[in-house]
């Protein structure tokens, strides 16, 4: 007489299931106020089901204001149930990634996981929750683990010769949050953020979703045209974000000279320069640069990450703040997302203080080195003058100019049709139409062989559409 | 003749440390542009040191610019360098934490870690590393873990009788998180949104640091006073936040009338609802609250945590989105923080699946019962009737109310030069005055006996303080 189906089955228990229905004819309008439920004896004998069953969904009705039940009285229908509309859960469904292949996959940003030595950071990760103190299992803090404070503190210093300060060191998921982080601080916040034209639209976009406007100034195979800053009116801006010892995507190391004349710019308009060292540890030729923090403690946040020497969802990056920017750290971060996890964080510092790190990057270096060293030989092979390498010995990408030629959204739609992918410079540029010739090549991930066979595959693609 | 005082066992390399000499003396103006250095030859005369290392210190300098050579000339000093002011860098500190032990620690929100199997999860976060594909280790997508979505899916159901499609679930670093990426949604951005007054200051901030205003509507001790939503202007927000399931920090379960009274008027004003269910495991009669989000799912966003249930540091959470927030949300995580690690997410995903979760819930939840108890019990033989709790038997607080008396701050401040750790009501209103009467007290981190010898403690206190 009540319609109501139970499945024994279901995974759902017998009384849970009693308290939907009853609950959904309620909100639907089909139970009215005040009207009168069955007793629990009659509706468990109505429906076959044992009284406690009954009496449980009552309860969780009666706790939830949906009934009310005096002793001796009807259990009777609360008022002011009634939804509009209905409420129709979906099916279950599987979720399952698409994956696609690429005859020539030139994505930037991608380390070879192949390479990673998964069985150590496992061992480590175990280790690291083995030996993790109690109290780093509770709120332990928004700056990040001790332990790898310090031991980060030590890298810099012996990586870069940059002396800092563990407590100087906070710890962020990954350096796309230390920039989203300190958009959020008081001393950042203004209308505009100074940027490199062409820069990194993922990190763009972390400044513009927290409500900051581009100011572009051009970057070259350079970095930062640092001349151009010289009569700027910055009266809209706080700080300059920069990509100096690998400028993103051209690829060049910022000069000293600019390196002095952008320090001085910002002093002089009283700018903080937000420094993103994203994957200086990958420099071919030569130690790796040093930040320009080293030159200005008091203006230059150090930002970096472990993303592309380690492995991206690690979500381990780290901010080195001047002393202004600390104040209102913590707490924004508190109202972010509280702090990092402790796992990776303990993992990292036994990576970093057994100098396994060390190890890692240098037989990545020299890995990513050769297939640099691969990439321009094929492009020179095939493409003779018909195609420059720009910047500098770095990274793991490099970016090429085709003289005479255009590269836009509708070339990397077809390019991605016949299997290429490859983006061109325009994707990064704010003011568009100054990088048109260019296109920007990951190869850190593909083995030489393949990044052989891919120029070729490419080279054909750019000669059967007569670009 | 150069000043340069070299360390050999400093653990910064010769050449480094030469490199930075020079550097400095260049960016300070010691050494002026065009000036011509020593050959590397002499240099390392001068010195004492290799040849080799003042070739590979000369080299840095050329790298970035510091200084230019070619062959058959002397290295000169390169033009522009001069900086205003120099750095000096400070000693590096160890970092220590701050611990102070208190007599009556009734902090809130922190679930009792002595109790927490951390044997059981150190296994699980090794065999979730071990089992982890290869394609975790990358950037993974910013949803969260395919296997951690169906867990919560199938746990929301058994716990909750919630139905839900994994595809409509989505990690995040906590339900500060989630809240903190629900604000950065173009579908919620407005001046202001609608709150429970008192709430959550964190949880509060998490709103106010994305740029809105706090519009607060009473809360008494059976939730959100949904009868003063009726005629209110909504039109500045987006939506409406608020804690059904137990309301913080009244504790009151919001009533079934209350609920449609909600649901009504957020489908009326076009909002969307977001309900943080931030510890409804912890119910102590009866099965935990049907969420609002079973009765209206295309307005409500159900948040929830493991903070509570498992331990802080843990940092995940998720949210249950309507259709119409999962737009932006992918986007608008990548420039937040990406997406979760994956080692936690992996060692949550087989903690559910085992059932080992609810087994640990059960637990926690018969002793938080048994210690509220004690606290209840406590109270009523120290204060009798001058102390009247408020609210539902749930959670890991209680609200008190204490006739006649005021607490503030000055009163939070003595009571903590006293050993004692409790929150004025007041310290979570909005609009001050109303809650003067009342304190909010934690108990789940406490053994009963500590909880009864606190209760003391503190009632000395409050006669010694005649408040």
């Amino acid at each position: 007489m009540w319609g109501i189906g139970l499945q024994r089955r279901s995974g759902i228990s017998m009384a849970r299931q009693l308290y939907r229905a009853l609950r959904d004819r309620m909100t639907q309008g089909g139970l009215k106020p005040g009207e009168a439920l069955p007793s629990t004896r009659e509706m468990a004998r109505q429906l076959g089901i044992s009284r406690n069953t009954a009496c449980e969904a009552y309860a969780m009705l009666a706790d939830e204001g949906f009934i009310h039940s005096s002793p001796g009285a009807p259990t009777r229908v609360a008022a002011g149930l009634v939804l509009e509309g209905e409420r129709h859960p979906a099916q279950m469904e599987q979720i399952k990634p698409a994956i696609r292949s690429y005859a020539a996959d030139f994505r930037t940003g991608r380390p070879d996981l192949r390479r990673f030595p998964f069985h150590q950071w496992r061992l480590l990760i175990g280790k690291g929750a083995e030996e993790l103190p109690p109290e780093q299992w509770d709120y332990a803090g928004p700056e990040g683990l001790p332990a790898l404070r310090e031991e980060i503190a030590q890298w810099l210093m012996r990586s870069r010769g940059l002396e800092e300060r563990p407590q100087d060191i906070f710890i962020t998921a990954g350096s796309t949050q230390a920039l989203h982080l300190l958009a959020g601080l008081p001393e950042l916040k203004a209308g505009e953020i100074i940027v490199e034209d062409p820069c990194h639209t993922g990190m763009l976009g972390a400044w513009q979703a927290m409500g900051f406007a581009a100011r572009p100034v051009p970057a070259d195979g350079s970095g930062l045209q640092t001349g151009l800053l010289e009569g700027m009116d910055a009266s809209n801006a706080r700080a300059v974000y920069v990509t100096p010892s690998h400028q993103f995507p051209l690829g060049g190391i910022l000069p000293a000279a600019r390196r002095a004349e952008l320090i001085r710019f910002a002093g002089k308009n009283g700018l903080f320069i937000i420094e993103d060292d994203y994957d200086s540890e990958f420099r071919y030729a030569g130690a790796p640069v040093a930040p320009l923090r080293s030159m200005d403690g008091e203006h230059v946040a150090y930002v970096g990450t472990f993303s592309k020497s380690l492995f991206p969802a690690l979500r381990i990056g780290f901010a080195v703040l001047p002393a202004a920017l600390q104040a209102h750290w913590a707490a924004n971060r508190r109202v972010a997302d509280v702090q990092n996890p402790p796992f990776g964080q303990a993992a990292l510092a036994e990576f970093l203080r057994t100098r396994k790190f060390d190890r890692h990057v240098r037989l990545m270096r020299r890995l990513y080195g050769q297939r640099r060293e691969a990439l321009l030989q094929a492009l020179e092979d095939v493409f003779g003058s018909a195609c420059i390498p720009l910047g500098d010995a770095a990274g793991l990408h490099v970016a090429l100019r085709f003289p005479g030629m255009r590269f836009d959204g509708e070339f990397s739609r077809q390019a991605r049709v016949q299997g290429i992918r490859v983006t061109p410079a325009e994707f990064y540029c704010i003011k568009k139409g100054e990088h048109a010739d260019k296109l920007i090549v990951g190869f850190g991930h593909l083995e030489p062989d393949a990044i052989r066979s891919a120029v070729v595959y490419f080279s054909d693609f750019i000669r059967r559409n007569a670009l």
